[in-house]
This record gives C-alpha cells, sequence and structure tokens, in this order.
C-alpha cells in the first residue's frame, strides 16, 4: 500500500529547515515500524503540494535519505522504503529521555485486576473444547444470517444502517420481541417497557449502574455468573452471595436490607437447577414486604428442551419489581451483540439514557439483520434445531459420565448447554484444566463461579455447545483419566464442598 | 404469522384446571394486544402436545372461546383469533389492584435527567436540516460499504461474525489504523497503545470510567460537545469550565488541581477554532507540571479541509499523558459505532477491562467490515468525497451568509462540518429554532454547549454535513427572515456575552 501524503506535515514552529522536517519525519516513521521496507512514498510534486512547500525542498530530502540507505528509488516509479532498512533496526529505538506521565499513581487498576483470565480465546485449536457460550458452525444457519444481512444493507435501509439513532432502538426488532418472544414466557410489555442492550452482559451492567450505588446491598446466587461479580464489584455495592440449593436461591435466606435480588431462576447459571413455581412466588412476595428489585437473568430459556415450559418470573410479576433480561447470544450466536431488558417504564427511561451516554445505540445494522432473522423465522428454526443437536449431545454426554463413573453436581432438569460436575474428593478442578489442555481437552474449572474460589474447586462445567456429539466420548474418556492420573499421584487435601 | 405453541404455558399449581388456565391465557394476551385479530393458533394436536395435556383439554377450551367469539373457526384449517374482538377492546383493560413495586423511591433519576433533548430524531422530514453528525446518502459509498460487508459475511469470517471475542479487537482494523490512520496525525502506537470503542461517545465514558471519580476534578472546554458534560457529570467529578478563545482552550486559565483536561484541541467543539502549536507545548509542559492527564478527542481530523494539516496533541506528547480518542462516526457513518482510544499501555489495559465488562467488544462484524472498507481503499475515497463536498458548501454556505448578514462567531479555520454563528443581540437562539421548525429548518441552538446555558443562547450551531450545497441559500434565507421578524416583534433583553 503507497503511503499517502496525509502522513506527513510540517510544523513551521519547529525551528528547523522543512527539508530537515520531513526527513526526521520519515526516518522517525521507518525506525518505529509504521513505514515498512517496499511501501511507496508520495511523488515529490504530491507530497509538496499537500505541505505547502517546494517541491525541490522534498526532492533534497527525499535524496539525502536515498544516500544514507532509508530510501531506494526506483526509476520513473518513484520512491520506496528501503529494503536494508530492517536490518538496522534490531537494536531497536534508542530509550527516551524524557519524564514519564506517572500512571501508576493515576490509576487503580480495579478494571483489570477484577478481568476473568480462565477462558481460552483460541479455543477453536482444541480437540474436544467443552466451552460454554461459543458460537457452532453446524448449526448456526449462516446462510440465512448473510441473506438477512444483505436486506438490512438494502438502499431502503440506508438509514437504520448509517444514522445516529440517538437513544432509540430498531422498532421492527422492538415489535418482534414484545409480539413473539416475550410471549412464550409469558410476559406482557409494551415499546415503553424494553430497551435493547449489547447482549445480557451490557444488560447486567445498565442494571447495576441504575440500581446501585457505592453502599448499597445486592444478593447474588453462590454461585453464579462470573461477569456478573465483576460488574457488580465495579458498582461498588456490597455483594452478598446466597448459596443455592437443588431448587435455586432459597428466599428465605435472603439477607435483609438489599436493594435488589440478582437470579437464573428458570436454568441456574452454572448448575442449572430450576426454581419451581412455589418458590418463584415466594421470592416475589418478599420482593414485595421488603422492598428489593429482582433481577431475571433469563439467558437460554431457548434451550429448555428437557422440562415442561415453565413462566418467567416476570410473567407472575403483578407489583412490577421485576427487571428481566433476555439475549440473543445463545439462541443466534454471540457476536450479534444484541439482548434486552424489559421491566418497569420508569427504570427503561433510565437504563435507556444511560445506554446512550455510554454508547449510543446498538449499530442499527445488527438491530434490522436481526429483526430480520426473527421474522423470517430463521430465529424459531435455529433454536429448535440447537434444541435437537444439544439434546442428542447431552444424551452422549450423559450416557459417556456414568460410562466412567463421573458425578453430576446437580439435578439437571430442563436442558440446556452444559452440565455441572464435582471432582472426587480431594481434586482441585484447575489442577484437572490444567492437565487436559495438552491433550487438547477444554474444561471450565468451578473456582469462577463462587464468591469464594475455595469453594468452586471441586467443580467443573462442561458445555456441549461447541463440541460434535462424535467428539464428546473420547472427550470425557480423557477427562476421565486425568482424574484417574491425579487419584494415582497420591491423596489431596479434601475441599470445602458447600 | 401463526402463534406458536412456545407462546403457552400451564401451571400445574395455580388450583385451576388446565382448560380454564388455557382459556385465561389467550384471553389475556388478545387484551393485551399480543394475539391480533386473524392470527392462527397452533393446531389442537400441537399445543396438547407441547403442554403434556390431552387433546381433548385444548379442544374444550378452543369450542368455549369460540362461543364467546374470541376464536374463529375455519373448516379444517383451524382457529384464528377473531376479527371481532379489536371492537370488543376499545374501552381497554381492566386497572390492576395489586400493590406497585415503589419504583420513584428507587430510581434517582440522575441519568434521564441529564439527557439531552434538543435533537430531531426525524431531521430527514426537513427541507433545510442543518444537523450536525448525521450521514448523507450522497457522500456515503453505500455500495462499497455493502461490498465490504458480503466479504465479512463469507464462510472464512465465520468467527469474527459469530464469536465472543471476549475483551480482544479485530486484528485487521487495529493493524490498520496503527500503520494508515494514526500516522496522519502523526501518532506513533503500538497494539497494546490502542483499543476500539463504540464511537467517541463510548471512549469518552470509558475515559471518564477509569480516570475521574467522585470528588476528583476535571476541567473542559466551554462551549464544549453537550455529550461530554453528560458522561462527565455522570461519573460525579467536579466539571470546572474553562472558557475557550479564538486559540481554543488557554492553558493559563486551567485550574490547579484537576486529574483530567479534556480538549478538541484541532477542532474546538463547537466553535472550530484550531489550537495553535505553542498553546499545545504549553498545555502539555502543564500537564507534566501539574500531573494532569490530557483527553483529546479529535473527532473530525479528517474533514480540515481549509487549513494546514497539523499534528495532533498525542503527536507531540512525549510524556505519555495524553489519551487520544478517534472516531469513525464522521468519516464513514455514525451507526458504524465504532472508535478508538490511544494511550499508554496501563490506561488501555483498564479501558479494555472495564470495556470487556460494560459491552464485551463491539460487535465482529462490524469491526470486520470496517476492516475491509479501510484496507481496500474506500475509506480514504469516502474522507475525500466529503471534504470536496464540505468545502462547496462551506463556501455557498458563507457567501450566504454575508449576503444577509449574518454574523460568524469564531474563526473557521479550519474545516469541519459545521459553522458557529451568533444572534443579534438579545435573540435568544432557542426561540430563533422554535421559529424555524415550521418552515422546515432545523438549527441547533447554543444553550446545550455551555455549562451555564443562558451563556450559549446567543448562539446557533449550522451543520452543512446532511444538506446539500443547493438548499443551503434558502435555509440561510429563512433564518435571516426569521431574526428579521423577531427583531420586529420589540426589544429583547440583552443576553450575556462571554
Amino acid at each position: 500500500m503507497p503511503i499517502p501524503p496525509d502522513a506527513f506535515f510540517l510544523d513551521p514552529a519547529a525551528g528547523l529547515p522543512l527539508q530537515v522536517q520531513l526527513r526526521r519525519q520519515i526516518i522517525a516513521a521507518v525506525t518505529a515500524g509504521r513505514f515498512r521496507a517496499g511501501e511507496k512514498l508520495p511523488s515529490t510534486r504530491a507530497l509538496a503540494r499537500h505541505l505547502g512547500v517546494a517541491r525541490v525542498t522534498v526532492a533534497q530530502a527525499f535524496a539525502e535519505l536515498v544516500s544514507t540507505d532509508y530510501l531506494a528509488s526506483r526509476d520513473r516509479s518513484g520512491h520506496y522504503i528501503s529494503d536494508s532498512i530492517e536490518r538496522r533496526l534490531e537494536a531497536g529505538p534508542p530509550a527516551p529521555d524524557t519524564p514519564r506521565f506517572d500512571w501508576d499513581s493515576q490509576l487503580e487498576g480495579r478494571f483489570a485486576r477484577a478481568q476473568r483470565r480462565d477462558r481460552e480465546r483460541d479455543w477453536r485449536g482444541f480437540a474436544y473444547p467443552f466451552v460454554y457460550g461459543q458460537a457452532d458452525p453446524a448449526l448456526v444457519d449462516h446462510a440465512a444470517w448473510r441473506d438477512c444481512a444483505m436486506r438490512a444493507l438494502g438502499r431502503r435501509e440506508f438509514d437504520s444502517l448509517t444514522g445516529d439513532l440517538y437513544d432509540a432502538d430498531d422498532p421492527e426488532l422492538v415489535d418482534h420481541i414484545a409480539r413473539h418472544i416475550l410471549p412464550r414466557r409469558g410476559i406482557s410489555a409494551g415499546r415503553d417497557e424494553i430497551v435493547l442492550t449489547m447482549g445480557a452482559q451490557n444488560a447486567l451492567w445498565l442494571v447495576a449502574q441504575v440500581l446501585l450505588r457505592p453502599g448499597t446491598s445486592c444478593a447474588i446466587e453462590d454461585p453464579s455468573y462470573p461477569g456478573q461479580r465483576e460488574i457488580l464489584r465495579a458498582s461498588r455495592a456490597r455483594i452478598l452471595p446466597v448459596p443455592v440449593d437443588a431448587r435455586g436461591l432459597p428466599p428465605d435466606a435472603i439477607p435483609p436490607g438489599v436493594a435488589a435480588v440478582f437470579t437464573t431462576a428458570s436454568h441456574q447459571c452454572p448448575t442449572n437447577s430450576t426454581m419451581p413455581l412455589p418458590r418463584r412466588k415466594e421470592l416475589l412476595a418478599r420482593a414485595q414486604d421488603q422492598g428489593f428489585a429482582v433481577v431475571e437473568d433469563d439467558y437460554e430459556f431457548e434451550m429448555s428442551f428437557a422440562g415442561a415450559p415453565s413462566p418467567a418470573l416476570k410473567a407472575i410479576d403483578r407489583a412490577g419489581a421485576v427487571i428481566y433480561i433476555g439475549s440473543f447470544s445463545k439462541s443466534v450466536f454471540p457476536g450479534v451483540r444484541l439482548g434486552y431488558l424489559v421491566a418497569d417504564p420508569r427504570f427503561i427511561a433510565e437504563a435507556r439514557a444511560l445506554r446512550g451516554m455510554m454508547l449510543r445505540h446498538p449499530p442499527g445494522h445488527m438491530q434490522r439483520t436481526l429483526a430480520h432473522f426473527l421474522s423470517l423465522g430463521h430465529y424459531d428454526a435455529q433454536a429448535n434445531r440447537m434444541r435437537n443437536a444439544y439434546a442428542r449431545r447431552r444424551a452422549v454426554m450423559l450416557a459417556a459420565i456414568a460410562h466412567h463413573g463421573l458425578t453430576l453436581a446437580s439435578p439437571q432438569a430442563s436442558g440446556g448447554s452444559s452440565l455441572w460436575l464435582a471432582t472426587p474428593d480431594g481434586v482441585d478442578s484447575a489442577e484437572l484444566a490444567a492437565r487436559l489442555r495438552p491433550r487438547g481437552v477444554l474444561i471450565e474449572p468451578g473456582a469462577a463461579f463462587y464468591a469464594d474460589p475455595v469453594q468452586g474447586r471441586g467443580f467443573f462445567r462442561l458445555a456441549y455447545s461447541s463440541i460434535t456429539a462424535e467428539r464428546i466420548p473420547q472427550g470425557i474418556a480423557w477427562i476421565a483419566q486425568a482424574l484417574g492420573e491425579i487419584a494415582a499421584a497420591g491423596p489431596h487435601l479434601p475441599l470445602i464442598r458447600p
């Protein structure tokens, strides 16, 4: 790619001849690696015009740089960055001698410190990726998405593609959610009760920022989604973990004085338990009595292939205390970065204003493409295909788990895309994960899910959303073998098990 | 569209016959407007299978609803929501009798309160839209974008489209920014010094959250971009406005003790003044002496058609105190929702972690499409086309302004996409705007740009990014006529002019 004239500028106040300035600028760009060997410079005529200097000034600077071997001149075709330059640069640029701004004292580092580091970005390179929440090329209807994206790129959709929507959402997408998706969860909501988000992660962030402030308390399930804990920590609220049991969050264990309770009632993350209806009613009654809001993350409802459909908490929320979070990350694909909040119009107005301030709106093109994907029936077809594939994969996985004598840690009633397992006594799932990596097996150790990571060491999550049914038995066999090796290596300290 | 079986569920604990529950659910959905006249219900067989009940239960419920005229039965083709239902619903649903959750006491309303309400969402319906920051179909290369989007939808790009990238960015896009865009501003940056954002708005939000906390102080230009003030208010930092002059922000007026200074040095928003090099050097020297970070919003550098190119503050920042913000909203289109931060690696690590928590990442598809748009040269071509069109429009506008005797409020040296005007003494630009709306003319009153809105009443912004050159003279004529009418209506209180 040729280097454009725009890459150059002169400083009339620099007190240096223009020709020298230009030379220094080219040398600095070459030594910093911005200009690379073989790249073509602008013509002397174009560069002189751009800089507002005489052409001879540019020509002199170029000639000088050719003589010092920074540039090479090829007859009639112009000037290029010299090929021999890379060798001379191996020593690297000299250390800067100016004082540096003291960033360490300016930054608390609280965001980077809270970051989760146990996920493998290059999971596609593993033969047995039991990773959660990624897209499977075999299940996503790429051709249908492409077709919908083409429609959303049409002439008539220019405004939704290019415009600044301020704080508005795509009306077709919101309408489809209100009329076709929420009713499946028993939820009836008007337009002023819905706001689009950049996935469930962004929805949780908005909720935390609107509801909580430093000093307020909130209750969360323990174990729970690690990203949720990061978000709540960043709000500086007090986080009170409530241990879940086989029926999810026990309402009578919620401490007094909390402003909000975060729950994954229909499909507890990561244990996959389902909260029965009496407990749901009790939770809502307590919300009314104690004055706390209930944040319901219904992140995976489309994947409930194993149990009978049960209504969302929001569906039986007559007082309007529930803030409902939905996401298209699991049923479409995570890269779509779209989800939604459903709540009282006053709450939605706040969340919408905050979203506008943070990022304006999710890209209109993604919204419109998803609206087409939904209204043309691709979403239903894809969710169906996923449910069927997941049911098959889970059956294969449960058989392999039984065959190898591994232990399920909780009832697995409603389906979903993962299982929650316990290690044999004394085995740390982080050690298991480390031992499995070289064999191409990726599992999720339990520590990240717990308020006290030690409590999670005896657990791990195995997702089947990105591994084929054919690969599952061998992957489980590797896990069983690694557990056997760890046991053979000697006794372990018993782990605390909640 | 047929109503799917998923829209229905039963509650075994409800203490009501299943047939009655099903009927109530259909009636509730119809009265709430979720099911609409003419929509087809699932077959009795499909619905019975879905709910796990006998088919006769569903058939009985349907028969009952046909007799009460909620449903209509068409021979052999099934059941439909009755056409006569809409007439019966005119009275609306009854008022709920349950106590409601007390949202008013839970919400501070601080985000919605801070929201800007002076922008017209339907600006496309106006004949003379002097609106800022929107895309012009005549200048955006829609066909090229479409072509790039098609590439980004190809089979080989499945992962960048669908995957959860955790906190990573598209490497091709970052590489292009580092090698081809930043050098034009004199900036040299490595990959660990760049993070992508959802436009400049999101970049400012990230910066404010990382740098500021309740109680810390920051200095901003006055007037300045209204969205920036909203963001800083939300961080609960102390905001100290510093009046700008014809050369932008005066460094010696920055109050002591600030943690950060926000500036639009190259192209002050909204006055369009350019900070000269000596002042830039003084600002950076003070940053080093007083220990504040400098946040440089270089939001429109591609549109500098009128002046010679000058380096960014970041280009001469040897201490590493500058956080640089770039955006593709102006040079590509605002709906792309992509921008970037360039700063010290420690700062970028914090901003990246925070972005991951807030929203993970901008959609991979938008990132990859933009990477193609840049690397295929469409960005350069489009920015060029915009610069040429803006130069022409501005010339037409300046001629019309001179012809009608309107007043420019500041020197307009470097180009851009708008002019900053002053009203004749005593005229409030909000009144002017209100008078112009019925004539199809949209202008931006100055109040929103000032820390003290009263100070902005004597100013207004006229952008030429979304109005054709042909329309400009008549639009300016309307403005002059409206000012004449206001003057004729009588004397006005003199406005404070900074």
